[in-house]
């Protein structure tokens, strides 16, 4: 199924993409795409058993923003340096171990909202992601197997990033991830059983038209069960938690010098085999 | 005031302790202590004026269970190696600006909830902090007394960390910030008007009974108003958000090998000023 969250920011409502292309409103059968949802068989069953009777309201979609597909996120991890290609590009060794650090749960917004490039900011990069959603709480987890089937879905995750910020400031990554709209999220959380295998999907990112990141999940270091499994062992994660699975190659920072950094005027585009399309334009903060 | 939240996990009511050491019951007041109430002034006011009036019910608070003293929190930014004296026995300089890390909310516990050793863990170790309760969006504030102007209280933090997970793994210190029940909170949130000076808070913290950390938050390299400040340029801060703000001398880490980590069984208890008293029993996860 694709699920996703349709209206104003903070008064979304949950809705479902058919079959046929057709947005439906789940307001009736379920409260929000949440954590709790995502962790309630039931619940779920509920919502595919309506979809399958094609008899939930359809709503209009011209006009309609779409939200991040996931409401009250608890915690997004992120994965750093996950990619061959993209561990080439920064002059980093690939990792012995996954590379972890966070954004902030505020940070996330819906896939076509405008991004803010931050006060001060010389270095804002773009970074396609694949997300995961987990559905069951993962706890000191034994096995790659184990951990895909905490995994509920997915989602497309631009992972906005300040180079600068980041990396020249002290500290930990995190300073340079944590801006304001720094993480585009969505249009769709694609429930699980829709992926046939998460290490085989396509993640492509144009900068005004131009493709500058064309990778595949093939390239991932550490996959995603794997990914899940490493990070239960360092804290839990709970329903409604989110991991951005790093980029491939194709950021700015790669780039030789002037590296093309983003400014207010760009539009980013970035799309993931059968998880649909992000569009966003950049402006001052 | 001092703010309180008791009760079972996840089901804790909102209170106060009044000036006679009576607690209250708020809940016919507020619905919770948290971001929402703390930006709102009219609440807050309300409040006040129960809490002057003296009618507020009385909670019997034997046997009671102490909860954090804040719901929903959006984020928990931490800062790292902000005093001297820890920075020296850790052996690294005085940063040059505030390091910053995150812990998840779902760290968050009471004070006298018991901590969890993660698994195959060595270094357990404990940190007393000054945690910052923050009242309004600050975003790009421009001064120190502006930073300060945000803060809606304090609370105690214990800013548990795992060493060789935090610095020895790979990536970020989020690694070993964010095990399960690693940042006990409270017991109680003071307002900011009952803290005449933040910069002059008593902190100590004991190993089953053995004082192991004993500073002031005039050793703090950047003050309070200055960390708001400076986080403020990084990430939005939104009301309910937490910042904990660095802890002084005295860690296990810092100590001559053999050193002190943390085990089960282990209880540590730590005070702030004005703040309160935390008492944690360590048990293995």
């Amino acid at each position: 199924m694709k699920l996703l969250r349709v209206g104003t920011t903070g008064a979304e409502r949950p809705a479902l993409l058919d079959a046929d292309g057709v947005l439906r409103d789940l307001t009736g059968v379920v409260g929000d795409i949440d954590g709790t949802v995502l962790a309630d068989d039931a619940a779920l069953a509920r919502v595919r058993a309506a979809a399958e009777a094609g008899d939930l309201p359809v709503i209009e979609a011209a006009g309609l923003r779409v939200g991040p597909p996931l409401g009250r996120i608890g915690k997004v991890v992120c994965i750093g340096l996950n990619y061959h290609d993209h561990a080439r590009e920064t002059g980093a060794e690939p990792p012995a171990e996954p590379v972890v650090f966070f954004k902030a749960p505020d940070t996330v917004i819906g896939p076509d909202d405008t991004v803010l490039v931050p006060r001060r900011s010389t270095k804002t990069d773009w970074e396609v992601e694949l997300a995961v959603v987990i559905g069951r709480t993962a706890r000191y987890l034994d096995s790659a197997a184990d951990g895909l089937a905490h995994v509920a879905g997915y989602a497309v995750a631009h992972d906005v990033s300040e180079r600068e910020f980041q990396i020249e400031r002290g500290g930990t990554w995190d300073k340079g991830k944590n801006c304001e709209t720094f993480n585009p999220l969505g249009p769709w959380l694609v429930t699980a059983d829709e992926i046939a295998d998460p290490q085989d999907l396509t993640l492509r990112l144009w900068v005004n038209g131009t493709l500058k990141q064309h990778g595949t999940t093939a390239e991932q270091i550490f996959p995603v069960g794997e990914v899940v499994c490493y990070v239960s062992q360092f804290m839990t994660l709970y329903p409604g938690d989110v991991i951005n699975t790093g980029t491939p190659a194709g950021v700015a920072m790669g780039h030789p010098d002037p590296k093309p950094y983003l400014r207010a005027g760009d539009v980013v585009e970035l799309e993931i085999t059968g998880l649909g399309r992000q569009r966003q334009k950049l402006k001052d903060a």
